[in-house]
């Protein structure tokens, strides 16, 4: 174990911290063992830096440093939420310089997934590799004809639920016995941190990240043919049945990604890296980890 | 390590048996560390004995017995090929009742893993977990409008290749240098053994085999929904870009099966297991280890 003070902490216990860039205070933190690269995680739509599952990052914190930030305009963070993942990526490049970072591994998971490989074609010198959970290409296939969001997502998302939080039962977890027990296992961890949660998001953020994503869906161009910039070894996780992502878009990226290995877990659906974090951790370790 | 002669042997050394069944007399090799379910192969379109990877093969047999057989008609086995994989299915099951196994594990690669379907389907208590590599359900994807053949099938299969064993290069591995390199390490692998290697097929083998294929690509009736009914924990792998059975099929087996695992590896083709051979060693262990 490093003797850094950081080193001590978990997901639960950590303090947020700020660092400020481009006119922006960014709520942050960071944890983990010292001695690797740090791994940089890009939330969901509408998350804070609560919305992560302890589970998964104090797995990955045994063996490396994690970093997870809000990004402009989010909750504890300062600033305008951009409604570009362009805009996004060049918020989220200025806050790994503003650590002082010269490079990381990359997370993004869902939209964030979007914001990760725009950081990577922007700024391949930061970034090592990069691993995209529950994500999809520009150009994806979110079925209904209107090219970004899912007839589940507009479902689950325009319902309302009591609690509140229920609604990551619908958008994370697949409505099996399994699945939902997944859920609720998931919602207990999410609840555990109990001091210095962080804030609630405004009502600008859903808007804005709402049309970035419609602006990634419409891309225009020949199909995925981008992708093939990104030279970066890359991990592609999601579950069989992502309703909020089609799993279909993991096929599309490892298809055209020059090297990227897929792993899709079983009665799984978007939140499948929480439902089996213990093998998401392992997965990930030796991804990162290996020559 | 277990005191057994069999477990010393290796792919290269171990020597060919026999046992009758059906009136057929099948041809085997059996070897590795015993104490747990053993784990039984189901061979590709014209493949023989030496057709596995040894590595795979020795890399697996660390830590269980591995079983691999010509099914009835293939080379050194007697009997004909029967020209449905449910055919094959019966003489697949009589060859493991013949050793006396009551239950196995069971992995099928290409048609190899139509047949492991059909095995599990028909005979569910022989079977504990299943393995399914660069395979398709019923009613696969193969493009070019005729149902069963990929075009890139049609052409590698009909071409000549000098030496004969070239054609592996082009069904196996991509035409990327990445790809041809790990091919050429395959060739060696694939002649390491010069003693006591298998009788070649006869020309009764591949039309036999083709005519089954054909009859699993028309399956009539609701698309995959017989994948319902094997509730047998899966493992399904793959490679990003294979042309002999295309990867789409994989996703479709994943979705539909109630409980599979999916892992895809980059730049890789039908052959993507001889290719990762190492990581394909880790994750099977993985898989049929834990409980």
């Amino acid at each position: 174990m490093s003797t850094s003070a950081f080193a001590r902490y978990s997901a639960i216990t950590v303090p947020t911290q700020f660092v400020e860039a481009n006119g922006i205070r960014f709520a942050y933190r960071r944890w983990g063992k010292e001695g690797k690269l740090p791994l940089a995680f890009n939330q969901h739509f509408t998350g804070n830096l609560d919305n992560w599952d302890p589970a998964v990052l104090d797995g990955l914190a045994e063996e490396r440093e994690v970093i997870i930030f809000n990004n402009a305009g989010i909750a504890s963070s300062t600033g305008e939420v951009p409604t570009t993942f362009a805009g996004m990526a060049k918020n989220a490049t200025a806050f790994i310089a503003a650590l002082g970072l010269k490079q990381v591994d990359l997370l993004g998971f869902s939209i964030g997934g979007m914001v990760a490989q725009q950081i990577v074609i922007d700024r391949p010198d930061l970034i090592r590799r990069l691993i995209l959970v529950g994500t999809a290409p520009r150009n994806l296939d979110a079925g209904g004809g209107q090219g970004y969001l899912t007839p589940e997502a507009q479902s689950i998302f325009g319902a309302a639920y009591d609690p509140p939080e229920n609604l990551w039962l619908k958008v994370m977890f697949t409505d099996s016995e399994l699945g939902q027990a997944a859920g609720r296992e998931f919602l207990k961890r999410y609840l555990s941190r109990t001091e210095d949660r962080d804030a609630p998001i405004s009502e600008k953020v859903a808007p804005a990240q709402l049309a970035a994503l419609a602006q990634w869906g419409d891309h225009p161009g020949e199909r995925f043919v981008y992708l093939r910039d990104i030279q970066k070894r890359t991990l592609v996780v999601n579950g069989v049945h992502d309703v909020i992502v089609y799993t279909v878009n993991s096929l599309y990226l490892v298809q055209n990604l020059p090297n990227a290995k897929l792993i899709l877990y079983p009665d799984a659906n978007h939140g499948s890296w929480y439902q089996y974090n213990e093998d998401f951790v392992l997965e990930v370790n030796r991804f990162l980890d290996n020559a």
